[in-house]
């Protein structure tokens, strides 16, 4: 059930990278998010470097044109059920950027070129084919 | 006032088929949640299959290459107010997908091709033209 | 902290009219919503006009094909904090739009080729480097 946008510089990365960039986020999202290891759907979207407008220092961070922005739709009963175990909902956030950063750093990327946002929604807002609602709310007790 | 994303790989529709994609969710959008005819507002945007990362099988579904990743951002307010016609919003959520999924089958799209994600937003948070708020407070008796 | 994604039709603007729009969305950003001046996080989408699907006259409006869609991302917080200052978020919202229009008419955009949409999120949604939650709960009592 994440949904999740990568936008990056075109001509920064090799189709190598960009699967690999893949990989680190979704791989986080399993480990600390709970996302089940199947449920992957991810746009990479390649635009031209005078297209991708950043600020190189904003927050004190040094960006560079390799910086990647990535955006998460995701779903606020998951994230819930989490903080339930773990606490409070934003340390699950809290450890799933850490996570994301730390995967995206081991494939190489700089700390730095990392921008998350997260846009959370409710489980029924979901349809993963045929139309079917893919969490009715009889499944309330589940969170898959 | 749905605004809708729909990413799909490159070279596996012809500009035909993608027309028929948006007419398809626009249908859907006016029979099952009130949209109105000329409130059409849709982006198609083509990535690299290699981009395009998809879960084959997640949820027991056979997606291919030919999948499309449909986003609705939707206001929150025209959904509530139908399901207080017609039961609850899940209800309402429920008829969209399946009938986005009806529409598009017609259209010659497999079902299991199928991925829909809905974010929803207050009406406050759209103008449609010359910065007005399109659907302001005073006019909350009317859902257009 | 906002992220802003405008989309617009391939060939029907320059590198330095992109340019200018991104500015004058930044500009609107800073005077209206209180955005630090050096939080600007912007992608320009460029799509085949075919790809771009508007209704040319919903609600009275007349788009032509160098209309933009503008989604911008933001803090539901501090929209709430300049909303307790200024009023209601609704007017914060609505003086948005406006100033966002009257930026880009100066850079020679037609009104009515605007269309805005908002999608809010809490403050603990954002990552703008090295993994780190930019907004923690303990800096609740200021909004930056």
């Amino acid at each position: 059930m994440p949904l999740v946008y990568v936008t990056l510089a075109e001509r920064t990365t090799s189709q190598d990278r960009r699967a690999q960039i893949g990989d680190a986020i979704h791989r986080a999202l399993i480990e600390v998010a709970n996302a089940p290891e199947d449920d992957r759907f991810q746009v990479i979207n390649e635009v031209p470097l005078a297209n991708l407008i950043y600020s190189p220092d904003f927050m004190g961070f040094d960006r560079s044109p390799s910086v990647v922005f990535i955006q998460i739709f995701f779903n606020r009963d998951r994230l819930e059920a989490l903080a339930s175990q773990a606490g409070r909902s934003v340390d699950v956030k809290r450890a799933l950027y850490a996570r994301i950063a730390e995967n995206l750093g081991a494939a190489g990327l700089r700390g730095d070129d990392i921008l998350i946002n997260l846009v959370e929604m409710p489980k029924e807002n979901w349809s993963f084919g045929r139309g079917e609602l893919s969490y009715p709310p009889a499944a309330a007790s589940s969170t898959r």
